[in-house]
């Protein structure tokens, strides 16, 4: 198809990325910008932007593509986003300048661009650690230009530490898929021992919480289609798999027993539903133990969640949605990948080549999760 | 209408009921039964069951009449309930007769009928004090007789402690309205000082949701319909009554609006359906505030619950199912009722009677508790 | 004594207020500084200081005098305080001018000056809510200057946010003590209905802690000395009084037999220790409840904190110490003053007789707060 | 020394051992009595106890030997043990007969007899879960006759269930030491990711600690001393070990620092104090982060815990005492083994040497856990 690279192993990046500081800020970068929604996506020189008195400079190096991004360029969100506008939420690079009230980077230092580029820190919200639902959130390659350009600016507070000697293409899908995935089985609030059903497990974003789920002690039960997911599942670890393509479609009840069967007969103790699909969600609250968490994850527009009023009382079920993280949620999806118990294939593509990526997700052709290199 | 007592106030039964324990226990009882589903309610004598080794019997003095009794007789839920069957499960009595390994209560000890009979204490849902999870439970008036009926047996682990000089009139809709209240309300996992909604205020389960969240600190909005429903609401001592009947059905938003400007601007921190309608619940989940709880614990038949995926997730919504409390739950729920924080206003009628109240549930037309004397 | 004025009613200030924001700034200021540990508390002409891009100056108009001040001045503590030195961490005032970078505050808005001044906000206890743990931590009036002085700087991020309208001289003492003792009611972890004690229940925190517990639907057992102390305790809502005096000191557990009585037999499910002496603190792991929590929340300089292992351990008692607390806690706190759920009264004095209120502290003959009134 | 089998690996029993189940249950057994604290321990012919209606009667096969058997043998602890004693807790057996009133086990089922062998399941504590701190709290081989005999009785509510070919002399010592460390750990109340330290990491309860904690997805620092003991840690799992032998014992903050350094700088998240001295608890208030939470396990007779106060406060530390585990997490620890996480060294002798073995725990020269063999 086109260029890539498939890199799976934890490479590092030259030392000499920090001398990099000394090299003067360009006016002019090279950046993938769209001016109206479903318009073109065009790679071409934009101006490097300007950090505020308490942002980062950050020259992005590598930037993971989520499936956000496709609905930002869409529009299909009921939540407005700015125009025109420079895409991205998964960005890795170096700080190469700050504002005059920042304290917590140095000039050379590594940082992540994530989803929440800013938040008020002063609403109930942002003073409770829940900074994501902030109204005044500030959303990066959404409300605030992200990282599909070489230069972007975060928010000093929100912007993501990442350690010297780090792969940034490796970490860049951590930044967003990774800390996701993470909060949500956090948001399940499981004990290690329990077990965990991830509904899609063998998709890109399903392998890693598949993964953070077996670091966190926990039993991974895996959902997805097909003995190429099924190999998979089990290669990042999973226990057991159950593959919906071996059971009635209108029988809802034969897949729920070899669930149940799988897990002490009572059914897993919380379900990640990675999968979007509707079908899969209401299924969902029919497998899980009773007193059980189902977590919604993924933000398809115009899904609707069912749940039977009788069974979701009688089993004392929760259905609790999962945005994406906090700062403590970055710090700690980023220790685990650190520690190597979290591991991404990635595919890396050139920055100009984003809007043949587009082209794909669109088409639903991704597998695994595809990082663009800024450099060409 | 039919002959009934409005007693709204804390009165003591003579203190000669404790002699009662000496008294023989009689072979057959008055008690109202039905031998098939929507069958005829007969009032009749019936043979006084005989308790358990692990069970008591309790001589009860009067029991209060709930929605779930009316399902109970039609069959119009999933669950399989035993036939013939005497209904109810919110009766308070004495106890006159006690199985050999019973060691918690004496013979002249108070004692309450909840809707959990009793459990196997030995399963993952037991063990976690979720009792009423465990797939062995046993149901007063539902697969185990219940307390429409002089004569009950209990199992002794889930029977109720009632204290001595209680009104067991006033303590009987306790049991089940009361601790099924509570129960939601501890499922919203509220802090004191933050706002709950009850939607259905100033019905029988509302009104005493109101009074209990009052006494856990909570800061308390009820919706309903109506100046009388208004005026009761905060005779109960609500804060803001939002009338729904003031709000056009069609346009959601100006109820929502209306809500989230009496609760910080942000809507509450947590949301009680007591109100089945398939509509509040999902307008539900509109207006509560982000990282709310709605928390569901009627259980209409046939209701599906709705919720849009992306704002659940956005918002990082949580909903809850709610069943009935567990013994935990309904010993601090009578405490609360024993200090005078929770009143609830019933009607007695006799026994014999039962059938006509189950008439009025039917038609939707009761307002309150009824509360049946089994003397009469 | 000395001129002093008891306050105990909520009174407006004039809505003149908002106007003050257009003055102009002063260069020199009234304030109370030491140069080194116990030495002179000087009221002197001293500079305006200037706020950083990331803070706000408040034109302090009142500020409550705390136990701590004397420990900031004395330096009898393990943490190095500045010098010199301007105390006071309890300050209440305007918003007269702010640094480039904050955006949560206006000119003219009210605003509280907190034991934390700021913090990192990029630490792991910062992105936890635990700012008060931050290592980076800067504290007002010990490694920051604080309110005893008529313009004060606080970070924009930690300024706590006092509603227009509020009685200045009232709130004062909330936003440490109030939060303080609210903070600790937290820290015990208790649910609506449960027992907690407060030792030291009728001093200055410990009338604060009465209120708030009341005000969390928690029951409240007091311990303090004397009748006058039984009254204030019984006066802002106290359940249940226990008069230390009455009991024999070499024979604790008579006095922990009645708490025990007091409690449902049980003990107390929470204890704040209000009081400093190691004796009670001692005494407390004794007749708390199983499974309780003993809270921790003066800071004596030398106290031990003494607990038997086996007690300790066969009881599943926890100790737990509470600090200050962080931005939420200070929100809720003022909330529920707002609601007019806390009283604390006042003494008010001039700014210049600081150093007689010192005096008095050190005496111990201080009960209730003191407020020094900045314009004089 | 004598004789004894040093059994590591996971062997099956004859699955003849169901058939047992038909055999007649003789009047006589063999067991290790005293009748007086420090009186010889009688290896002699015992009646049989019977089953109450609610006990089962197990054929004990294995029993681990316990420090606190030592204690009830001493009669050293605050706590009165029955007189004359058969001591044992960690039982594992078949089921050979129940009473009339169970309905949880089957003869033929393996059960287990853990440290709380009945509650009265009717108290605050019991329906929390809470059932080691019930008031009326039996205790297998302290105020219950336990597993030192060949025939021992147990509550059929709190008796373990051992699924059937479990190696019953590997799984003893999980029925009291695993589920107390694990119980501990729980306690702790730690995220995976975050750092525990154990003190006492290399001796019995130590290493099962270690395993726990791994399985639980923690990142391990382990204190003890010697290079034997950094071997052993190593060998089940740890991540870091610190021997205190290489710290001069006056200047703990060398230590302190060194544990620091190990665990991102800030000290482990949370602390489990296997051994029981005194200072080494003393020390782990020192070391441990701020906002930690430091475990009591261990119950030495007349120990102190002492913490600084201003230390303990302004770390916001907690110090949490962990009895024994309850039917969940005796249920869950039993899982972690099942799964073959958790592995204990064992040494099996015969009943007839209990005697020796106690001996040498008394010495302290226990290394591992000892295991008795009711055959012999």
């Amino acid at each position: 198809m086109f260029s890539s690279i498939t890199r799976t192993t934890k490479t590092k990046l030259p030392s000499l990325l920090r001398l990099q500081s000394t090299f003067k800020i360009p006016e002019v970068q090279k950046g993938v910008i769209f001016y109206k929604h479903g318009g073109p996506l065009e790679f071409k020189d934009i101006p490097v932007p300007k950090p505020k008195a308490t942002e980062i400079l950050i020259n992005v190096k590598y930037s993971g593509v989520c499936h956000t991004d496709l609905h930002a360029w869409k529009g299909d969100w009921p939540l407005p986003a700015k125009l025109p506008l420079v895409g991205g939420h998964e960005g890795a690079g170096v700080v190469v300048a700050k504002g005059s009230a920042v304290s917590n980077f140095e000039i050379g230092d590594l940082a992540g661009i994530k989803w929440l580029n800013g938040s008020c820190m002063d609403c109930e919200f942002c003073e409770n650690g829940d900074e994501p639902n902030c109204l005044k959130a500030d959303l990066s390659g959404y409300t605030h230009d992200g990282s599909f350009q070489q230069y972007a600016t975060a928010d000093a507070i929100q912007a993501a530490h990442i350690e010297q000697g780090t792969d940034l293409a490796q970490v860049a899908p951590i930044l967003c898929a990774g800390v996701t995935v993470y909060k949500a089985l956090k948001t399940a609030d499981l004990k290690a021992g329990q077990w965990v059903a991830i509904s899609g497990a063998a998709g890109g974003l399903g392998s890693l919480a598949v993964q953070y789920a077996k670091a966190m002690g926990l039993r991974v039960l895996g959902i997805d289609g097909g003995d190429a997911k099924k190999d998979l599942f089990y290669s990042v670890g999973g226990d057991v798999f159950v593959d919906f393509k071996k059971f009635p479609k209108e029988d809802t009840e034969a897949m729920n027993e070899a669930i149940r069967k799988a897990t002490n007969g009572l059914g897993p103790h919380g379900v990640i539903n990675v999968s979007v699909s509707d079908a899969a969600i209401n299924q969902s609250t029919q497998y899980v133990r009773s007193t059980g968490k189902v977590v919604l994850v993924g933000m398809p527009s115009g899904s609707v969640c069912k749940s039977d009023v009788f069974n979701h009382v009688v089993k004392s079920l929760q259905i609790r949605g999962s945005y994406v993280g906090n700062r403590a949620d970055t710090r700690e999806a980023l220790e685990f990948f650190k520690n190597g118990q979290v591991h991404s294939p990635i595919k890396v593509v050139g920055l100009s080549e984003l809007p043949k990526v587009y082209e794909l997700m669109e088409q639903g052709k991704i597998l695994g999760r595809y990082v663009v290199d800024t450099s060409y």
